[in-house]
This record gives C-alpha cells, structure tokens and sequence, in this order.
C-alpha cells in the first residue's frame, strides 16, 4: 500500500474552532463586548498584516516569534503579534486625538504552542484601550474596574490583578546598578519569572547580559516584595523611597489605590514588584490577571498597561498620545468555560419539512418558501422522496428540531397540512393557508 | 529638514474598518447571519494560514495570488483565498458526512485592488454551504433561495443570478473540438469576459493555450446563448442536445428549474452559457450574482457552485462528500449599503458623569461604579477637574448621550445628585440611594 501524499491538518499551534465551541464563543464574546460597550468604548478592525516596519522594535525579545509573509514582490510584511501596535498606527496615521476602542481579533506568534494550557500560534485577543489625555491614574483605574467587571461578567471569580509600575521598575534597577541600556533586557529576563527559576533567570541576566552578580542579587531582593497597600507605604520608607524614579512609580500607585478604592476593586488587587512584562513599549502602570487557584497552570489570561510614547515611536515623533489598554487572552479562559458550559446544545431549526409518496419535492419547497419568507427557519431532506417518518422523527429529536411538517397527496387533496410538536407529541391538521400563522403560535407559545 | 524615516500606512490594498463603518458591517452580518441560521446552517472558524499544498492545484490560473508565509522553519504555509477550500480541507480532516456551516471571514488575494470597485487585497467573504448527499439539484435549489433571500433581506432588489453548469460547459468544448486536457484553461480564459474584450480572450484561447481558431470561433458563438427557460428547451432541439454531457447539464438546469418555480425565484434567474468561474473545483451546477444596473461596475457580488470532488482530491480519495455553496462578497454590496446606511449614527453611552470642585474624583468614580455595576454605560472626562458644564453638554449632545450626572460639595452634603436630561432640557434632583433606580426609569422611558 503507497503511503498517503497530503497532509490533511491545519498549520501547527492552529485550529479548527467547531460548531459547538463557536456557540460558547459567540456568548462570550458577547458578554466581553457588552462589557466594552459599557465604558464607551467603540469597534475598530484593522488588516491582519502590517508593514514589517510598523512591529519592528516594538515587541523585544519576543520578535522573533512574528510571522513574516514571503517577499513576493511589492511590500514587506508580517502578521499582526498584537493588537495594540496596529492601533498606535491607527492613531499615528489618522492623527486622532482621543478614542476609545476595542477590537476582539486573531494575532499570531511562532511561539512552542501548548494547546492543553490554551496557548496556540493563532488565538484571539479582546482589547480594549483608552487613548487621549488622562490626568494621572484616572483612565488607568478605568480600564482596572473594566477588567474586573470583565472577568466578573465570566463568572471568573477568583482572580488576581497585579499590579507594578515602569518607573518603579526602573528606580529598582537605577539601585542595583543596572546601566540604563540594559533596563530592556533586564525587564525582559525578569519577565520569564514562572516559566523559569530564579537561578536560570540569574544566569541569563548575568552570563548573556552582561550585569553584575550584585546587580542581579539586588534585583532579587526587591521584586520579592508584593502585596497589598501597606507594602506602598513600607517601601516608600526604605530604600526604594529614596530613588525619585521609583518614589514617583510608588506614589502614582499610591494614587490609583485611592481610586480603586472608591472603584471597589481593591480587593481583586495586588502589588507585585517581580511583575516585568516583556514589552518595549510600557511606559507606566502594568498589569496581569491570574486565577487564584491555577489548577490547569494558564499563567495570566490578561494583561495591559500605559503606553505613552508608542504612538509619537510610530509617527516620527509628528503626533503623540498617551495611550492605555488591556487585552484579554480569550483562549486560555476558554479552557475554563468550555468546561462549564459543555452541556450547550446546539439550538435546531424550527421546522422539518417532509413529504410523503412520489413526486412531492414542488410541494415540500413551496411550504418551505412560505416559512423561510416569513422568517421561520426550516429543513428538509435532500432526497427527492423523503425517507419514512420513523426516520425523520429521531433526526429531528436528535437535532433538537421541534416541529415536523407533513405533506402528501391527501393533505394536498383536501388543502391541509400536518402538523407534529415533538415535545407535546402531538398532531394537528391546520388548513395549508394558515400554516404559517399557526407555525408563528406554536413558536410563540414555545418562548 | 530631514525625510520621515516610517511609513505609516496599511498594506496595499488592506485597510482599517472604523467604528462607523463597523457599525454598518454589524448590522449587514447579522441580517446575513440570521438568513443562513434560518436554513440550519452552523459556525465554523478555520485558520487564517493553511498548509500551502492544501491550497495547491485548487485555484487554477488565479493560484498566483495566493499570499505565501515567509519559510522560517517548520511547516510551508499560505494564507487562505478563499473559505471552500478550508472547509473541504474540514470534511475532509473529520471524516465529516454531512454538515451545513457558514463561515464569515476574510480572505487574502495578491490582485490589483481596485478600492473604489470594492476589490481589495484583504476582504470579507460570508460562505454557506450545503455539504452531503443530496438527490439532483435539491440542495443546490435551497442555495439559490438561501442567496435570494439574502440579497433581499439587504435590500439588494435589482439583482440578477447568472447560471450555467459545468457538464454544459464540457459539452459546448468538446463540440468545438477543445482536447479535453485544455478545459480548464479555456473555462479561465472565458471567464475573464466582462474584464477583457472577446477578441483578446480570443487572442489569449488561440496564442497562449494554443486552440485552434474554428474551435474558438464556436466556443464564441455557443456562449452567446443566454435567457431563460425558453433557452434551455430551444438548446436541447440544437447541436447541444446532440452531445451527452451537455444534454446532462441542460436536463439538470431544467430540474432546477422546476424547484426554483416552487421556491418562487425563478424570475430572479437567467441561464447564461457565457458563465465559466475560474476555479478549478466546480464540477456541476455554477452561478454569479450581479446587480441589474451595475452603475458603480461592482462585477458579480455572490458567487459559487457544486463542488463534488474537492473533498476526495483532499483526502486522497479516502473520503469523500459532494458539496454546494455560495459565498457573498460583502465588500462591494457595502459600497452600495453604506451609501444608504451613512445617517446612522453611534449609540453613545447613557450617562456621563460631572463633578463640580476639587477632590472630588472619588465622589465621580463612586456613582460611575454604581451605574457599571447594574449594566448602565457610562463615562466622564478623564480630569481630576471635570471642565465646566457649559463644556460638557455639547460633548454629550455631540456623542449622543442622553443624560448628565452632576455631584458637587452641595450634593454630597444633602445627600442628592443633579441628573439633567439632554433631550428634555430638564433637571432633576434625587437622592443618592436613589441614583441608579431612577436613571433606570429614565432609560426605560427613552424605549
């Protein structure tokens, strides 16, 4: 026997979202977009390529997981890793001074894909951003009270926000004595923390980076400080407090706090100095979600943060606004609602439409007509004579199809059609002019 | 002055949808959504990449427009050009028997975008198709109906569905003495008519894929046959009826001709010999759909056919399911659709917040919490000052958001809040436990 020629599969880290995953889909994004909606926040869709250029610089070490497309000729692109950078282009191009968007999109990275923890290579993103000016920390408690309403609206209960600050990050590292051009890839390193140990973050930061064992012992000290509003208030009496970088990072969050006090949410919330994102483009406030109790280990299921000098990066510095988002990795959270809502079935059409006898199909499409003209959904079989009712009944059961419409030479006769309610079991005659208006009762009855 | 160093554009021929548009594309997908729901069909998402040898040999001459992926190691990828292809590959991958799915999705095609036609690079296409058994023409008919259906739900009244079938189109090249080996190349050649004069399809038959002139100059005369039924019976009597597979395409066209009677379309309908679709994979019945006063020369807006092979070619001819559909190309009907749709206006949120005085964001942030919590839109500026009322109301007014909600030092102190309704030009003043209750009545009343 030859070996088979063609792959039959879809691309790696990709997949096939089914009919029944699609309709848990459909009702979570629904939720995520009432949630949107609710803070004023307005649709935008944009081109799943961007010109390589408009990427390059903007993701760090993680730009090496882009898809390029191949030279063909004409310009140079790759597929979108984010949604945040096509909007920062967005704005850039259109020169807007303020908006609220969301935009619930694929992005795609070449990344070692783990479908059972819900990371794949092609996976969908809810991003919502405030752009346009913000005294401090405002929008920012906004888009926090956003997210926890979000997750809320999901019934994810038992998350965690946490919280840490750019400036903060950089006053820790103007301490250890990091030099300022090795701040980016120090923030890199210390974002693996959780997919790697301390020791193997040490070794990076030291033998491939190039900083001082002391600087790196310094740094490991710090980010061991996390929690709640009182550790604002002790590190602002140490030595962070000392460091006007850090003191501006600390008393900013200090606001915030204030903020989503009177948000409600504080509670949800966590400082934590360890949290780095990997990003270039952060400039402020950061922030990451996990669930208290990660059984299925999905890491953050969203994450965000204040971008305010990635649009002026992207216009030549000709138009800048200061700009802050957050964007709900969905797949990972899918994992969790499939779960909880594998017993969704699949709602069937209203009707089926059979024929008895001979000759029937003109009589069985002109009933079909009239329901699907009035805006009623219907099947039928595909064969010229229907199969035995026997048949059909456990067709229409199996595809939670209510109502069986019966027509054959008597009932053309005597100008009737039949009726069976599957639910009810049982059957009625109507006159065929009136098929339609007793469909429409039934229907209405079944609400 | 130096040059800008960026580029700040979207790929050539791809582009950014805004939140007005959006809206407009919501609305036209939901009313295609629903029509394709009414006939049973399901979702089905694919990936936006498939393997590049899925994609081989699908497209004939128009494969050179596929977008392949940069080879970064691993698998050889392209994106996708159309939905069929991906959702054969879907049938095929799952052993699928049966299944009616719709798919709204873009595609990807390396064309000559012409914008203001509606022809762009990066494009929606909204396909529904039947795949299983089906007796001749039952399902196809149902197809037909579906697309009428759908073009009249959006409004499109003046459209005409141009039918052929490929063993027509078989008999018309052997009766002009086509060696069978150059039939798919003809049917791409004729299917340029519209977009090249005949004498230059003619040129391009005879030149480049060497017919012989008297075969052309027949094929040039059988494709000027078009109407309606009459055409078909007139044709059977004629030299086409003389040849099997012709006789089989014409005797087909008339059963479906019967069914569209009962499905009361047929005066939507005209046989068209000239109809070829460039595709490799149709094998029977074919159609396009065009507007009857094409004044912004959109060329057909729908388009698709009876696919029996593809799913066998893709498995190997390990499994195999005959399949129809139709695929709707959104972009150029929303050329018309926006046109008629350009008044519609943004929902703004309900309420917006104000604050009068110092420190009182908290006081701000607290009602605003109030309101998200029980599902109420809401926004506020983003000062820790709100700007003065006088600068506020036309913000609303121009965002359409109905009511404002003022708290100042008094309000706090009584233990009210101000609500002023835009629409009325009428303030009232509530108590502050009674704050969401009665923006509630307010809303309810706005229904």
């Amino acid at each position: 026997m030859m070996a088979t020629k063609i792959t039959l599969k879809t691309p790696k880290g990709m997949r096939d979202i089914g009919p029944q995953q699609m309709l848990i889909r459909e009702k979570i994004f629904k939720l995520i977009t009432d949630c949107f909606k609710r803070h004023g926040a307005q649709e935008l869709d944009t081109p799943v390529c961007e010109l390589r250029e408009t990427l390059t610089g903007k993701y760090g070490e993680e730009a090496k997981l882009i898809y390029d497309l191949a030279d063909q000729g004409g310009e140079i692109l790759s597929l979108r890793y984010d949604l945040t950078v096509p909007f920062a282009r967005y704005l850039a191009q259109h020169k807007t001074h303020s908006m609220k968007r969301y935009q619930i999109a694929k992005v795609y990275r070449r990344d070692n894909p783990k479908t059972t923890k819900g990371r794949f290579r092609e996976f969908y993103q809810c991003d919502f951003d405030i752009a346009g000016p913000s005294d401090t920390m405002i929008a920012d408690s906004e888009c926090l009270r956003m997210l926890y309403e979000c997750l809320n609206d999901l019934d994810l209960k038992n998350f965690l926000i946490k919280i840490n600050h750019r400036r903060l990050i950089s006053g820790m590292f103007e301490i250890a004595g990091v030099p300022k051009e090795k701040f980016k890839a120090t923030c890199s390193a210390i974002d693996k923390l959780g997919k790697l140990t301390w020791d193997e973050i040490k070794k990076e930061m030291c033998v491939e980076k190039g900083l001082e064992e002391k600087s790196a012992d310094k740094i490991g000290e710090l980010i061991k400080h996390h929690g709640s509003i009182e550790i604002l208030d002790s590190l602002l009496n140490q030595e962070l407090g000392t460091n006007t970088e850090a003191k501006a990072g600390l008393e900013e969050l200090k606001l915030l706090h204030s903020y989503c006090d009177a948000l409600g949410i504080n509670s949800s919330i966590e400082y934590d100095l360890s949290l780095a994102r990997g990003l270039d483009y952060y400039t402020g406030l950061i922030y990451e979600v996990v669930l208290k109790n990660d059984e299925l280990e999905l890491g953050s299921i969203a994450a965000g943060g204040r971008y305010d000098g990635l649009v002026s990066t992207l216009s030549d510095n000709k138009h800048n606004i200061p700009c802050i988002g957050v964007s709900l990795g969905i797949e990972r959270i899918l994992a969790i609602i499939e779960q909880r809502m594998s017993n969704i079935t699949q709602p069937g059409v209203n009707c089926y439409v059979v024929s008895i006898g001979d000759d029937m199909v003109a009589e069985r499409l002109k009933i079909l007509r009239e329901l699907w003209s009035e805006g009623i959904s219907a099947e039928h079989s595909y064969k010229a004579k229907s199969p035995k009712l026997m048949k059909e009944i456990p067709h229409c059961e199996e595809h939670n199809i209510p109502f069986i419409i019966i027509i054959g030479q008597d009932e053309v006769k005597s100008g009737t059609v039949k009726i069976k309610d599957l639910k009810k079991r049982e059957q009625s005659e109507v006159e065929r002019g009136k098929l339609v208006e007793f469909v429409k009762e039934k229907l209405a009855d079944q609400k």
